[in-house]
């Protein structure tokens, strides 16, 4: 890194509904692509019935399938759960053989002031592993996410991939309203194929950082979201996730 | 109550700080009040170094001070923790004769699709008896709020009195990042006293409802804030407050 970069803070997110409204099953209704596009250019999120992962890149959002294809979203396509910025770095710096702990432990130690923020993280470049996953749409609509979604996922293993890996990393308090700590979405350079990040080693790359001190949280308006059970449930979050 | 009045929700909530930060002690740094002013005209707050308590009635701050009196809050008052909302009612409702749990039960009662919702919650009447706390300003600036708060606050006890109640409701899986449940402040009709409401006895008056889906939560640009503790104490704030 450069150690003469200031550490300064930028944008705000933008977060429609709660993780724990999500992982209870309120994946019926959502906030359609072209209105999230107004608050954000980069990010993550899911579908309805949570059918796949979404990875918000460059302005361009992706549906990430169960079936391992992609297709670029369509503007009408509604998202029950979806963390946005306008990503504006404030902090790169090239990082090679790391660890998915010792790239988290590097963020850390490069934002030493931002442990109560918000980071918007990118990563551009080789993967020697990257394990993702892909979330199976519900069979049955609105049942709680948090209890099949390790059953029904598929788990993708790819080594010496070329990628993008998009993401936040969320202070420990807001747990259950976001995902806390580090939340990683994944989409190969060719754009064939990706997914919600389990595990990876990095090989080599520049990693991005952006400090965000502003959090906007918009809750659904539907009925289902009214009935939503919303105790947090870390260790299910924890695994979930 | 009005049963044909429509539960509409409307504008949104801005919160600065989070609660935990400030009961963490970190009272020093703040939002400019007239910086505040344009996110809301109506909520509830503090001052630097938890000197009194902050209530903002249509578009008018307060400090209520630990002496008992009341000053209108200079545009350059400094406000480590906020919550404020441009105040617009959906529902608006006589109540008489109310203990403080029957009150919040009638409102959620009023309210029943609304749970999971922030609500914006103003009372104007007569209370057969109101008992608020005023904290008193820290004599260690910085230092943790929450072990000293009820230690150190005056509480004032009074009958008969005619006033307004202003204060949010916030759903329990955001305690520590606002106070969970009920969090109100009570300034009397003449404007010689308030503070933070911990009892009262609703003889009558009307009770204003706005359900709030959106929350906006800014953190402070402040060294302090980077060293919070903000692990959740939820017996802390619920005795705090």
């Amino acid at each position: 890194m450069s150690d003469s970069q200031p550490l300064e803070t930028s944008s705000r997110i933008y977060q429609y509904s709660i993780i724990s409204a999500f992982m209870d099953g309120q994946t019926l209704h959502g906030i359609p692509l072209k209105d999230l596009g107004k608050h954000g250019d980069f990010g993550l999120g899911s579908f309805q019935l949570a059918d796949g992962e979404m990875i918000l890149v460059d302005g361009t959002a992706y549906r990430m399938s169960y079936d391992g294809s992609i297709t670029v979203a369509e503007p009408s396509t509604c998202l029950p759960y979806a963390m946005v910025t306008f990503y504006t770095p404030t902090v790169t710096v090239a990082v090679a053989g790391m660890l998915k702990p010792n790239f988290q432990k590097h963020i850390e130690d490069i934002t030493p002031t931002a442990k109560n923020y918000f980071l918007a993280i990118r990563f551009d470049g080789v993967f020697k592993k990257m394990r993702f996953r892909i979330a199976k749409g519900q069979d049955v609509p609105g049942a709680n996410v948090m209890k099949t979604i390790t059953k029904t996922q598929r788990v993708i293993d790819m080594e010496d991939v070329e990628g993008t890996m998009i993401g936040f990393r969320s202070p420990g308090c807001y747990q259950g309203i976001t995902v806390a700590g580090y939340h990683l979405h994944f989409i190969k350079k060719d754009r064939t194929t990706g997914g919600h990040c389990l595990d990876f080693e990095i090989q080599k790359g520049i990693t991005g950082i952006s400090i965000i001190r502003q959090i906007d949280i918009e809750l659904p308006d539907s009925d289902d979201f009214c009935e939503a059970d919303l105790t947090l449930d870390n260790e299910g979050i924890v695994k979930a996730e």
